[in-house]
């Protein structure tokens, strides 16, 4: 389900590519060495065609077709010569029974809540398979109130509802998807007393004004609905009825009140075409300028005189959920794992999300079949992974991780992740040991229509996007390219945040703009007029990520390099302290105002007028204990550096030096969790990066930090201060730990 | 004509206010002085009543009841008790025979270029009287061509369309109003070679998307259109058939091709009602985000399919423009003179503009007249001018200042000018010599809704919208309040930038938005409801300018201060070093760039992609005279202010030496003068404040300068360097004269 906003992405360890065989293994690497005869091997027709099978019918998690393409991928994987099994889990998946959208007043309406088969697409006719436009793990209800605009509802949008005098409690609001994470969004509503909530895709954001709509161009037409999950992933993702362990059994029964991620409130997503009448239909004052969006008409917030009905039904049922695991097993290293998944489930046919990921990853087994059938033999076991359900919350990944979570912890060394892929740009997320691993995998790799490395496209583009010369310095002067850090919205998030495995997520995007994300225009038809459209970025994902795992599979010394994590923690560091300084001075700056009467003075007096309130004076806090902590892991990471480069090339032949310094390096990722978890979600156990808990898909750094001080929990801050520099503290032990294994004779 | 987006502004001088008679007058001033006693004078409802006579019925220059209200003014003049006459030009003002504009391909549309009655709003039906919607100064002409869309048709805009592979060469471009003054679109476009040019007003800038529509909210509805002048003003104001001279004499015969101030190619405003089909028939790339409007469509730029005719023909004729000027002699110094004039012209009733500054003009004038017959003589002469003609580029007032230039050149001190007038802010523009005395004078003057002081509440918002608390700081330190610097589109442009007399732009604005903008609507009827509705801020603008007037008038030393004029000065010398440098560092990183083959290594392959040209390098300049002249002027003033306060209150008593010092102080704003104007504009000849030669409202400060660097002109930098660095080192001799003359016994 992951959502384009990556665009993002990555040569210490250029060698290890193309590294000659340290130990024992059978077959002898071919000139360039096994990653570079991968690359020769994915081919765009293959990619092609499975996608246009796998996307042949709508294929969400339980449905006939989702069982289908699950034996078709086992199918493939024994094809290629692979060790594979289906696991299969029980998971909570409602359907809707009964949708209704209406306005009694002042004018009826009724929302269509359907989106057309399109001329030209023979499968968005395939109307009976579909599922109906709907907001998964909303609760049942039936709600009439007067209708607000709450813009993206996101906090920050009910304060400023507030200062207009608007008040949501006992409305229903109506929000545009943006912004946030989808499941942000009924959360906020609820937590400020609405009482339903429907969420509409603007055409500013997602439809006419960013270009033509389907069928004529790539955009959301204006029936198009977004599906999607609402329960509160940043919670915990997965089954909502089993946090933190796996659901592999099929319940007798089961209770939705133990189901904690469920919406509090009734939700519905509908179309631009759906939202036009209601949105007409608000008085009340003129919503704020970056509030307005592509309708033709007079944005305001209401409340009312829009009244509307909300009303929703489900069939609440226990599916199965089938991982489909692939395995080739290591020859040195057996029980280190070197993981790659991508989901096979969709919303409807989603030719794109997630197909156009899994693709390449099933290519990407062919070619590992044919290298391992050369005779190539990696060091470390590989696993593949089809996940099912990801869709309703990352279901067939945090079922299987949850349940392989004491064997994962101990042997998974990186997971890879991939999504939906198109045309344009690398981009990579993750942790930020795996920079300049990331760096050499992407100047490995040749852009299909730039014929340049991909990471140098990247670099490129990072120059002519950047603002400032200082920036531009930067990216050209730094020998790495930066990685994002990552949030949630798709499989990494189990191994990442939950058991602190290092983690990636990698593709390519942003020549590749649409409107279907979601809809049943997500298929064959769409893809391929107006995305990857000769598959030639499904095979460069593929020969991205093989080569990422022969690297990974068959490094001696893992690619884990401390520096950019203290480098990038460092920024983080700064960042949290600037952010409670803007806080206080923002806060001292408007008591100064309202002490001197200027929001009285200043206001428009026919404008309904909210005087603002005095802010409690934020506290100043003890960032000490991080700055510390951030600088002893600095000092660690440059000593490694030093003693792996005084190492030299004897060190790779040095089995039992190299195991004890992998065992060390394995243990920094895992050193960034704390098991009590974060503040109030106990399944987040990673203390740099985690789903913000009010924006879902976008990431908070150093998040016990960084939110409490954003919440305004002032009397938590220092003690969060104090948290997060103890898994600083952690890591710069295993760091330490590295080194002395490198110095060691 | 006077557009929406001065929101600007403004106690050395307080004193000046109420100041005791330093030098017989006749009769004692009352308690508080005669600007306080002005202040009780002005009443709303007489505001009102002048409002709804004036605007009553269509009143264009050359109208019926255009030369009804010059005679209806002269008698309220003469009412007031004081001396009034008409003077009279004769200008050239084509208006429409004929207007065609339809679309011929892909389908057939033909515009309806016309703005419907609105019930309730009676005069919105005076459809004989009214002026047809177009723009005057458009040639005629007859020309069919594809269609291009070309955002706000500024330069910037061309060059964007070139990175797209897009040229107008031979086409018809449409432009949407807003971005620069209206002139400058056509001037841009025929420079590009276009056709002909259709400007229209986008719902984003001008219409639904900023409220609700006319006659429900205040905003352009469908089909209204913004009338106005494209004379090139940039180039001269007033008659194009006669500048530099006073169009005094009706000419027997004429030939356009003397106004050189004409459009180049045909131009025809229209509403958003009409520019929808053209816009939703364009084809051809996307238009970049920015350009986007609120239409419910998506925006390309095409050329074409859409193919569009474009046929105008226009009556050319020389009709009267009859300026009506009232004096107050003053009883000291009756050859200096303090003038106030607003327009009383229209583009059709002109509740709004611009009766709602005429209008307080009059009550001004009534205020002054009490005060006369109460015995007041201000010691210097006021003139209290209504200009007729301003729509068409100024001429009431350009005409009349050159008529009289040699006598303004030698009297006039200060112009103020007004235009419309609304609810909201105190705004200010002008000479910042200036700047001590608008604060005084906006500090005098009490908000009629907050009962505040307007300069208060000015600051108190400026504090509200500064963006750092470094801005905050120096809004909440600074003693005055900064005034704008002033570029055209109203009558203070012959006086300050044609002949250097100090000039100031005041008004109230900014709660007062609307859509009626040179169109029907703007009358009696939609200014009652949704601007200054009750005309207090039409009593504040009396009250404001009436203190000013008085404050002028009856000042001993004038309240010229050279500190804010070499503060401003300073700053904007340092705005044009920047500007070099960002221009010089922006064209090394493009060719940088460009030589590591960034652009084409980026740019998406399915999109047209034309490679960037490199820059010719651009050179350093010599600075150092502006720097050193600017710093000269700085060290003067600082002398001057020293000078001032040890002359003390002695100094009121001595005439001479007070006549000597004011001599000096009259002579700086002329010393920013050159006679040979500015390169290519020689009319304009002020060398520190003039509109954009492609920006036409905006000023341009050191236009010379500023201009030349924008415009790549590199050769000339150096020398117009020098030319601005003259008028400073003649402002800074006439600043040391002023101290000298302070100092002499």
């Amino acid at each position: 389900m992951q959502s384009k906003s990556f665009l993002v992405a990555v040569s210490l360890f250029a060698s290890l590519l193309a590294a000659p065989d340290a130990f024992s293994r059978e077959g002898s690497p071919p000139a360039g060495g096994w990653a570079a005869a991968l690359r020769e091997i994915p081919e765009p027709p293959r990619i092609r065609e499975s996608n246009r099978l796998l996307s042949a019918e709508p294929h969400h998690l339980g449905s006939p077709y989702d069982e289908h393409n699950a034996r078709w991928i086992l199918d493939q994987f024994h094809g290629y010569g692979l060790e594979a099994s289906i696991e299969t889990f029980y998971v909570l998946f409602p359907t809707p029974r009964e949708r209704i959208l209406e306005m009694q007043e002042p004018v009826r309406f009724r929302a269509a809540l359907a989106e057309p088969p399109v001329a030209g697409d023979p499968t968005s006719a395939q109307t009976s398979q579909q599922l109906p436009t709907y907001n998964a793990y909303s609760i049942d209800g039936d709600v009439t109130a007067p209708l607000v605009y709450v813009n993206y509802g996101v906090p920050a949008d009910y304060e400023k509802l507030a200062s207009l005098g608007v008040d949501v409690a006992g409305k229903i609001v109506i929000a545009r998807y943006g912004g946030s994470w989808r499941g942000i969004k009924p959360k906020v509503a609820a937590e400020h007393g609405a009482l339903g909530c429907i969420i509409y895709s603007d055409p500013r954001d997602d439809g006419f004004f960013q270009g033509d709509v389907y069928p004529k161009g790539a955009m959301r037409p204006d029936q198009g609905v977004q599906r999607g999950s609402v329960a509160d992933m940043p919670t915990y993702s997965g089954d909502p009825l089993t946090p933190d362990v796996g659901a592999t059994r099929e319940p007798s029964r089961f209770d939705l009140k133990d189901a904690r991620t469920l919406t509090k409130i009734p939700v519905l997503p509908i179309s631009y075409g759906d939202a036009r009448p209601l949105l007409a239909a608000l008085g009340g004052p003129l919503a704020p300028t970056e509030w307005r969006g592509a309708l033709p008409l007079t944005y305001h917030v209401g409340p009312g005189p829009a009244k509307v009905r909300l009303k929703l039904a489900f069939d609440w049922k226990i599916v199965p959920a089938r991982d489909v695991i692939a395995r080739i097993p290591g020859s040195v290293w057996p029980d280190e794992w070197i993981l790659h998944g991508n989901h096979y489930d969709a919303w409807v046919n989603g030719s794109s999300d997630p197909i156009s990921g899994l693709s390449p990853l099933l290519e990407e087994a062919r070619a590992l079949g044919e290298l391992v059938r050369k005779g190539w033999r990696p060091k470390r076991t590989i696993l593949l992974c089809a996940w099912d359900g990801e869709e309703e919350g990352l279901f067939g990944s945090t079922e299987w991780v949850e349940t392989h979570a004491e064997e994962l912890r101990r042997k998974a060394v990186v997971y890879i992740n991939s999504d939906s892929n198109g045309r344009g740009f690398f981009f990579a997320g993750g942790s930020h040991t795996l920079e300049p691993f990331v760096t050499d995998v992407g100047s490995a790799v040749v852009d299909p229509e730039k014929k340049i490395p991909v990471a140098q496209r990247l670099r490129f583009k990072r120059i002519q996007d950047a603002k400032t010369a200082d920036e531009r310095r930067e990216i050209r002067d730094r020998k790495d390219l930066r990685i994002e850090a990552l949030g949630s919205g798709s499989d990494f998030t189990p191994f990442l945040q939950h058991l602190g495995i290092a983690s990636l997520n990698l593709g390519y995007g942003g020549e590749d703009d649409g409107g279907v994300y979601h809809s049943i225009y997500d298929d064959f038809a769409w893809f391929t007029r107006f995305s990857d459209t000769d598959f030639v970025y499904g095979k460069a994902l593929s020969q991205t990520i093989g080569t990422a795992l022969i690297g990974l599979a068959d490094a001696d010394v893992l690619p884990f390099d401390p520096v950019p994590l203290s480098d990038t923690v460092a920024g983080y560091v700064k960042e949290v302290r600037d952010l409670a300084k803007e806080r206080r001075d923002a806060a001292e700056e408007l008591d100064r105002q309202i002490a001197d009467g200027v929001p009285q003075a200043v206001a428009d007096p026919r404008l309904p007028f909210v005087a603002p309130k005095k802010e409690e004076p934020a506290p100043y806090f003890d960032f000490s204990p991080l700055e510390n902590a951030s600088a002893a892991l600095a000092r660690a990471a440059k000593e490694y550096t030093a003693a792996l480069a005084a190492a030299g090339p004897a060190l790779a032949s040095d089995r039992a030096r190299v195991e004890r310094v992998n065992a060390a390096l394995r243990g920094i990722e895992p050193a960034l969790t704390l098991e009590e978890g974060l503040p109030g979600r106990p399944w987040y156990k990673h203390y740099i990066y985690a789903p913000g808990f009010y924006t879902g898909y976008s990431v908070k750094t150093l998040p016990a930090v960084r939110e409490a001080i954003e919440q305004k929990q002032w009397p938590t801050v220092n003690s969060e201060i104090a948290a997060t520099a103890k898994v600083l503290s952690k890591a710069a032990e295993k760091v330490i730990e590295a080194t002395n294994a490198l110095r060691a004779p």
